[in-house]
């Protein structure tokens, strides 16, 4: 409730000010609760930094707690306790990463524990590049900005002791260890560790920092949880298993979980700001990034340079029509797009090179954290049609990082391959690129790295593991209970089926004829039993007992991941013909599939089921359904409010699905030049294309709702010319000028 | 047993190769057992770096634990437990410090946990600059030299796989926190936090460090004790608790309990060696520091210089007669005597100042470790004597300490004053160099320092905290039932005697006056009732009930400090005869002095009556005792043996006393020029005074001993002059040529 109101007053407040921009509908509230993952912080476009308020530890009010549960945000809007600023943070992820380098002001006697020096708090204001709330314990106005790579925070202090800390042991992530070091009384300078996402023990990394105080403090110190003695040691030292402030050391400090506290004596409101620059390449390029971004303590200028980055960005697309609710729905997926894959290199140029960190350079952005299994389902096609430079450079990092680690990425983080999740994304997220007309990037050296992926031997394959099954049988048995090989074996589909396209672009025939085949090898896990895919044993039959039920709310499902077998079976979008064949015709196809949704089993925040909705529109007579599934799934899982995404935003690809999805068209199949049609959400979108790689310029979509209902759609015209079916490809849709939708209220 | 037998073949070894150096005789087992804490550990005199075997951890099959029990020493020769080579280690003192950067060679599966990794030893060799055992577990042959800040270790593997561990977690510190980085495949660079001696939790300090391996490693990594998670976490994280090993990350790693390992194919007896610079100024110096003392692997020439130093110190003082053992004995105490204080500037001057850590620069040896609340006692008389140069460093140090953090030091460690222990020891230590001669340094300053010790207000005294009540009544009224206000007093009466010897020499009359009123202030203390020095309270009256005895065996005493009021009432060395009339006249004196021994209620272990025997020499007739008692007491309490130092060494005080007692005279007053004599236990002790302080150049003691029982003495003549009385003036000893004893088997 709070959050909403607060929201309203946003929104009003933009409203008296000026006509609104795009980043004034945002509301980077949405989607940080029901698992969202989203927070509400401080980040510029696709900005290395983020400044994040942190509430996920420390207290018993809190709803969600980082320690006691999986948990992967560092702000839930069920919580209330505030235990400081994490700087450098994930967004819509599924697993605990990053969330560190938590600042925090207290005012009082100086206390070191987070479980005692944090904060109630109120009035909470987001706006893209900027949050704001007051420490109700302490009276202490908090205020964060951030450039692309250094955070700004900005304290209004009651008039008293004010203290600052920066605490280095907590954190979300599951690594430890950092070491910091005064370099003068306002600056102080460290590293910690970072990584081991999703579990993943050695995709570690390190974040380098430096920190500067607007203010010289009266005393500063570390602080330090010391070791649990036992027997007579732990009788001579009062900090056993305790924190222990150091009052007149400031050299290095190294440790598990260590902090820095600045004390001051503070006037009523007196104003000290704090600036971080980060690097993961080294603290001397943190410093160059905090004094290139940020010569100054400039608040004010800082929030409005990244106010300004989020319009240039937001406002390749306008929309007009439908409720203010709708835009803000659709803004803020806008700006979740925008979060990841973000920049990694520093402002001269220097990264960690994949795998080995080693320090690389470049000229262009250098991206990372690639959620490719997520994000190669819609996202890549956004990107292209939407921001083709960005999705360039994004693109070049994935080929650079096959050149440095001899693999494409699968999920990488900041360097690492986490190898979570299956598959091998990067295939079709390029390819759908590279097919769409985007090819400024060294496409043979793509190739070379994604036919390395697909054809060599498992045992030697960092992302087909199972590749010798796969390459002899055309599917991957099961091997283990819940080894998840019917997911595995669709995603290496999928690849194939892009991979085949390449290679005959390329005029590689041989190798498009063969991926063209394995991308077929679906069938194999068909089952006219069940009328599903279904798990294969080792001895080539069915996995028995089986139902395709299980899987439901996260239970394990053999041979599927994070899902049942309804949620996979449709999952060959580039052969949705053969698989309705095999189904025994259109009609059973089309049942099965509605059944899938009128039963529940559909999954809005599992990425192989999303496209399901638009599947209807290749039979024909049966298009309606996805334009009513999609405003009905739209209505039910996407809010302007905290639980307004479906799940875990998965850097973007819920949100995508939701732009997509109110702007008219979807692309349902990676690779597959074709976009299906559903009734847009407002009367009018208009689309800035980037004319350097798209000449026509400009797309606007127009559909006049006469009524809220009038949802299905009677006719699409593009450039004037009616389109035959509910389909309309690439080429037609860049080059259409206008598209117009007709639609009423009757299917 | 074990180590008796080594020490006899090594001294057989000697023998055979050539004549015995003095460093031949020494036997670094001597003390590291009966809490000796000195250790056999490679060292060069006064060196930064010490090489030592660590054995007091990790196993139940360890008669010590340090971690189970109040322990001070890196290695027990009760223990049996090797878990490495401790690189820079303190020794012979009471509180836990330094004794990290545990290096450990290992062959077979890689394991981390030093519980399992550590290794029974047998075939111990120690020579000043040299430690070698072999390590049963693996028959990994070990040796360990050292330069003056370098450490260097051989490692002759089986064949197999050979592991070389450093361990940053474990230790004897009580400090945690550690930050290391791969600088190379054979290199790395870091840092470690030291401090919180005597439980003191502000001093602490950081050594830096950088290790050099001779071979590269077929791989490499760090570890890493994981934080304990819960809940779910724990669930997924299979390291939760436990030891984890980094395999693909080469950057920083910092944390409470780290490691970095490397791993080698090792051929049969393939020898790799390790080399370790350090400084506590910063790695960049620990480099320079390790480049410069040891530009190659080159154990021999390390060992031999290390060996050559020794010799060349130790030969200032040459014996002859006596037994094998006495020899061993004396060389022992005199190779204790050099290892602190030690120096602390690296190679470039640089070192960390007083307090502050800023980097200070040098161009003579700057000092550290100054335990001076014993070593002033009879370390500095000696080292005057002996190491006038070294001295004049070391004093030049002190003074320097003052300047930097306005007070001079007490029990200073590595830049930080620990506080240890009470009084102002810095001025007899200073005072006592000063009267004898040496004088080539900054009086005035020191003076200065020493003043401000003695007059500053208790709230803004560091050193004197009670001064308050001490200058407005005389003495320390005990405030607290343990406050051991009587030793405090005890010890600011004989700094102010010898502040009153400066001042006056000084032409401060006023001053003099002063302090030398001041230092008669132990009178307030003398009970009749007991016939010893007995607390007094707030209001003036005694403490009751008394009891003199109460203090023995470290119980707690009030108003004195590890000891009883027997142990305290005789230090008033400064004023013995006036002690004397208090009691009654020398009769009741001697009578009180003799009961303590004979009742048991002497420590050799503790300073205050250390030079207890020595007293009874200033009354006509009594001297037999002291010289019937030394006799008996260095038959008693030091041996060649590791059980053969009376208690901790005390950096060197303890060994100090046997140096003394067995060349036959005694400071038993520091800022006396008088020694009190006693019967050498050589028949002839050469002593190699420097020209440069001491024009005479060369004092040659003889005493010949016609049996073994010859302990009495009968004449002593100085430069062929029968001296009057047992006691003998600086001036007459360095000038006297020749000290020659006539000694007779009865009193």
């Amino acid at each position: 409730m709070r959050k909403q109101l607060m929201t309203f007053l946003l929104c009003c407040g933009a409203l008296i000010v000026s006509a609104q921009q795009p980043a004034d509908y945002v509301n980077p509230f949405i989607g940080t609760s029901n698992y969202g993952t989203t927070n509400p912080g401080a980040i510029c476009p696709q900005g290395m930094m983020s400044v994040t308020p942190f509430n996920v530890m420390g207290s018993k009010s809190n709803k969600f707690d980082k320690d006691s549960q999986w948990w992967s945000t560092p702000y839930s809007a069920d919580n209330n306790f505030f235990t400081g600023y994490a700087h450098v943070n994930l967004s819509g992820v599924g697993c605990p990463e990053l969330g560190s380098l938590l600042l925090m002001p207290t005012a009082g006697e100086l206390n070191v524990d987070y479980h005692e020096y944090g904060s109630g708090y109120k009035d909470e204001v987001a706006h893209p590049g900027y949050y704001s709330n007051l420490l109700t314990k302490y009276n202490i106005k908090t205020e964060a900005t951030a450039s692309m790579r250094t955070g700004l925070t900005r304290f209004t202090f009651p008039k008293g002791q004010g203290n600052i800390l920066l605490n280095l042991g907590e954190g979300l992530t599951n690594e430890t260890g950092a070491t910091v070091r005064m370099v003068s009384d306002t600056e102080i300078e460290g590293s910690k560790l970072l990584g081991t996402f999703c579990y993943n023990p050695q995709a570690v990394f390190p974040i380098y920092f430096v920190m500067k105080v607007s203010k010289a403090p009266k005393q500063a110190g570390y602080w330090k949880k010391q070791r649990e003695m036992k027997g007579v040691e732990a009788d001579w030292d009062i900090y056993s298993g305790k924190y222990k402030l150091y009052t007149k050391y400031n050299r290095e400090m190294s440790g598990d979980d260590i902090g820095v506290w600045f004390t001051y004596d503070t006037d009523e409101n007196e104003v000290i700001e704090v600036k971080m620059g980060v690097s993961f390449v080294s603290i001397e390029n943190a410093r160059l990034n905090m004094n290139t971004e940020q010569p100054d303590f400039n608040f004010d200028k800082v929030r409005a340079t990244a106010g300004q980055m989020w319009n240039d960005d937001l406002s390749r697309v306008q929309v007009e029509g439908g409720t203010q609710d709708d835009k803000t729905i659709f803004y803020t997926a806008m700006y979740h797009l925008l979060i990841h894959p973000n920049i990694i290199q520093d402002v001269n140029g220097e990264y960690p090179m994949m795998e080995s960190l080693k320090v690389g350079h470049t000229t262009g952005n250098r991206y990372t954290v690639f959620s490719l299994w997520d994000t190669y389902r819609n996202v890549s096609t956004l990107m292209t049609l939407l921001y083709p430079e960005k999705q360039l450079d994004i693109i070049r990092t994935m080929i650079d990082m096959y050149k440095e680690s001899g693999w494409l990425p699968k999920w990488e983080l900041y360097g690492r391959e986490t190898l979570t999740m299956e598959g091998d994304p990067s295939i079709p997220y390029i390819v759908d690129a590279y097919m769409r007309g985007l090819r400024d990037y060294d496409i043979e050296t793509a190739y070379e790295g994604m036919r390395k992926g697909a054809t060599t031997p498992g045992e030697f394959n960092l992302l087909h593991p199972d590749n010798n099954d796969y390459m002899s049988k055309g599917y991957v048995p099961l091997r283990e209970q819940y080894d998840n090989s019917v997911s595995h074996a669709l995603e290496y589909y999928i690849a194939d089926w892009n991979l085949s396209l390449l290679a005959n672009a390329l005029g590689k025939k041989e190798d498009a004829k063969l991926f063209r085949e394995r991308a077929m090898g679906y069938k194999h896990y068909y089952s006219k039993e069940y009328g599903t895919l279904r798990p294969i044993l080792p001895d080539g039959t069915f996995y028995s007992p089986f139902d395709p039920k299980q899987g439901e709310n996260f239970e394990p499902s053999p041979g599927f991941h994070e899902g049942n077998a309804w949620n996979y079976t449709f999952y060959v979008p580039h052969d949705i013909m053969g698989l309705a064949k095999l189904m025994g015709g259109p009609k059973k196809f089309v049942d099965r599939l509605q059944m899938v949704f009128d039963k529940g089993y559909y999954d809005m925040a599992n990425e192989p089921d999303i496209a399901y909705p638009y599947l209807f529109s290749y039979f024909k007579g049966e298009a309606w359904r996805t334009q009513k599934l999609v405003r009905e799934l739209l209505g039910k899982y996407y809010h302007n409010a905290p639980n307004g995404l479906p799940g875990n935003d998965d850097t973007g690809t819920m949100s995508t699905w939701a732009i997509f999805s109110m702007m008219g068209f979807y692309p349902a199949c990676p690779g597959d030049l074709d976009y299906v049609l559903t009734s847009p959400t407002f009367n009018k979108v208009t689309i800035r294309l980037d004319k350097k790689f798209y000449p026509k310029g400009e797309l606007v979509i127009e559909s006049a709702h006469q009524t809220p209902d009038d949802i299905y759609i009677k006719e699409v015209t593009a450039g004037g010319k009616k389109l035959k079916g509910y389909t309309i490809s690439q080429q037609e849709l860049v080059n259409a000028g206008t598209l117009r939708f007709t639609l009423d209220s009757k299917k």
